[in-house]
């Protein structure tokens, strides 16, 4: 044999000349049936105790790499098993995923940068975040020792967390609940994939807004789903251009994602009338209507259906932080089995001590207070925002009108000239302004034009001139325009 | 109009005449049509100001109940809605889940009641989880300001702890991976179950071990898979067994789930080349051999893979708690966009907290040095429990040759008379001792006679006392037997 084996430097010296052995089999170059040095040779060679030698064949013969042979000495049993992993990464033998994980695109992370105003959506104010309140709560949890009692627990998730927020949710949002019809999941997102694997079947047809809440969309898709996007308008989706035999009906009634219109009461009763008559099921989803800043709000479907045919979905990502990713949904108790049965074999359910902490801040009513604090300082901004608009954009864009959450959107005044949103998305980021175009929501061509304006990432103060950089964006994009 | 509206006791009364008046049209006491009192006959009525009934008026027309023509006063605009969902709940209207769930059992969930001996199976023991650490970990990251930091994040997981966690498997377990083979999920379980999300097809064949872990099969079916139990002797799975067109196989080569069998090094060569022949993809799941109790383990598959087919899945569930909801997986280049974008459209990442105070945890070495402390522990345990098997039931019963993990499986020895493990459960359980039955995790019947004893949960000292009371129904059970 010509293996050299290197046993320089500290550290276990049996365990080198059992790597080094090892590896060399495993690339070929010990080959099935040579034969090792006696453990005396190689203990003299590699001037190592004898035993340090015997251990390394030891092991590497009870893993099978070497064979004894009584009389005959220490052969080669395994034969060399290819190049190493990480030289195939890119072997054509690598494993691929199914085909509908090919047309997902994987957006690459970035750590986000600065940006000096950020008008980007669907991040709350981190500085509204109630850290110090939140830290005693999760210190108390621990000493309480949460953690130690915790089994592999119910999937429908901590009980007193689901109480808390049944009578939570009473009050707040008209939600009509038990402790045993809310289940607790990682976000909105994870409810919308329990609900949607327990309904879906392949090629069923699955309505969403349009414009509307691409993940959902892309989740939906990758169950199997047809998905086919429904027009909305100022008064929330079309229920009359639903498709006939739609399984599932996504809508955001509280406060469309993204052009912020709130479905009326018409259209609640048509849709719910249109679900009764197709069999099929309406996920409403309420992800920032907590923050509510004028009239009261319209029941949710969830409390108008008589018949069990509506999924409720809220998050504590708005109200509190996305990273806590803790959400919820309220659902008939015809779907609950199968719904708990998702999420246990999904991932068993949400940890324990986030749900604890929770449980207690809705409990002792901080929580309905900070919403109520936030609310404030959200809605400062939002008048902000509308008032500057109308200075500075009046002209050119108009708000659509939105009496919650925590953006706007803004479309062109009918008349008022070309526009063009993209361009504009460009030119305000070379400006240091982030904001995002309405038609990044919009499946169907050519997409209604407009931008969003979020107000979770903006210091009030900052307002005036961020949208001072954004109206120069757009009296840009104007000019250069042929119209 | 003859409804009733009351306003005795506090609160707000605009609000309650709102309320009555909404649910009275809702339930069809008001009808469409009908004419209301005016405000100022309905404020005397019931001895309230003229405004009062005005804002409860002026909310119901908002919302689409009322109507008000001029001249003529305010009228009901909407039409009942039918019984109140609550009276709704068991309707025959009700949404159903698709056909698959129907057939998964939603195990009610209760209280883990107090058992004097406890030798379930799969749960640590909180009591040598390291709460003080944990407690001053978590303390530092939120006084760190880790959740203000946090915007919606990468789905692979928090990079530092990607990094610390690919240091730590190279060492402890030989995987070959940098941080952007690793992927955190919310236990193992959502490793699995993202893997068979971007894997499986309605219709694929799925391979799993039998005897085997019932919650993958039973997640492998409801992904729409035709699942098929493999055989599983004292070597680990029977690869001659595996059915050809197999996309994807499921195993535990370092403790078999339940047997406690290691895959030995032949079978892992032949399930190797057997998945690059059949171009199957190989799920490797090393839940619990963190806790290793005698010889060094083999390699893992995933370091004998050349091709990149296989995917290492790993938890944090049984070297700290089931609570934290912390697992990952390795997989090949190959597969990571997509598994990138399976978690994001499943619940987008992990939360923030638990996976930097894992980060630093891991990083300090004082995870290693838990496992190490938490090892000897278990290591007492498992050897009290093989010693009084041998005491206690050594004519009847043998325990399977096992080295690591948290629990062993111990079968009749063969010739010693019938055994009915299904009766020494019941038995047991009465005596106050809890065991479970291998026949539990066995497909194919008739299922092999075996118990499961876990270590997790009992005191060491309670094992001979335990054990004896096991001995005695298992007595019992063979003089109730006709052999």
């Amino acid at each position: 044999m010509d293996v050299h084996v290197r046993i320089e430097g500290r550290g276990d010296r049996a365990d080198r000349i059992y790597r080094q052995l090892r590896d060399a089999i495993r690339d070929g170059r010990l080959r099935r049936g040579e034969r090792l040095p006696a453990t005396r040779d190689l203990a003299a060679q590699l001037a190592v105790s004898r035993t340090t030698v015997t251990v390394a064949y030891e092991r590497l013969t009870a893993e099978g790499y070497l064979a004894a042979r009584v009389g005959a000495g220490t052969y080669v049993a395994a034969s060399p098993a290819g190049p190493r992993r990480s030289e195939a990464r890119d072997a054509r033998t690598a494993a691929r995923p199914a085909a509908v994980w090919r047309s997902i695109r994987d957006p690459l992370w970035t750590e986000p940068r600065p940006i000096a105003y950020d008008f980007s959506v669907g991040m709350p104010d981190p500085a509204l975040f109630p850290i110090e309140q939140w830290r005693r709560l999760v210190a108390g949890e621990l000493r309480g020792g949460i953690l130690r009692s915790a089994h592999y627990a119910d999937p429908s998730g901590l009980k007193r967390l689901r109480e808390a927020l049944a009578r939570h949710l009473g009050v707040a949002r008209s939600v009509d609940a038990t402790a045993d019809d809310i289940l607790i999941a990682s976000g909105a997102q994870q409810a919308f994939d329990l609900v949607g694997r327990v309904l879906i079947e392949p090629g069923d047809v699955v309505a969403v807004e349009d414009p509307g809440y691409p993940p959902v969309r892309q989740l939906f898709e990758t169950l199997g789903a047809r998905v086919v996007p429904v027009p909305v308008d100022e008064q929330g989706i079309r229920v009359d251009l639903l498709p006939r035999d739609a399984r599932l009906v996504y809508v955001t009634p509280s406060h469309q994602f993204p052009t912020g219109a709130v479905l009326s009461l018409d259209r609640r009763t048509a849709l719910l009338a249109w679900a009764s008559a197709n069999d099929a099921v309406i996920l409403e989803d309420d992800y920032d209507s907590e923050y509510r800043f004028a009239d009261r709000p319209l029941d949710p479907l969830q409390s108008l259906d008589r018949e069990g045919r509506v999924v409720y979905v809220g998050t504590f990502s708005k109200t509190m932080l996305p990273a806590l990713r803790l959400g919820f949904l309220v659902a008939p108790p015809s779907l609950m089995p199968a719904l708990r049965s998702a999420k246990r074999l999904t991932d068993w359910h949400n940890d324990y001590l986030t749900q604890a902490a929770m449980a207690r801040f809705v409990d002792s009513g901080g929580f309905a207070r900070h919403v109520r604090q936030a609310t404030k300082a959200y809605g400062a901004r939002q008048r902000r925002i509308v008032e500057q608009v109308g200075a500075l954009l009046g002209d050119r864009m108009h708000v659509v009108p939105s009496v919650a959450g925590l953006h706007v959107c803004v479309v062109p005044v009918e008349g008022s000239g070309a526009f063009d949103a993209d361009r504009v998305v460009d030119d305000a980021a070379a400006s240091g302004v982030a904001v995002q175009s309405l038609g990044l929501f919009t499946v169907a061509r050519p997409a209604a034009e407009g931008l969003l304006l979020g107000f979770g990432s903006i210091a009030p103060d900052d307002v005036p001139d961020g949208l001072r950089l954004l109206a120069r964006a757009i009296a840009r994009s104007a000019h250069a325009q042929p119209g």
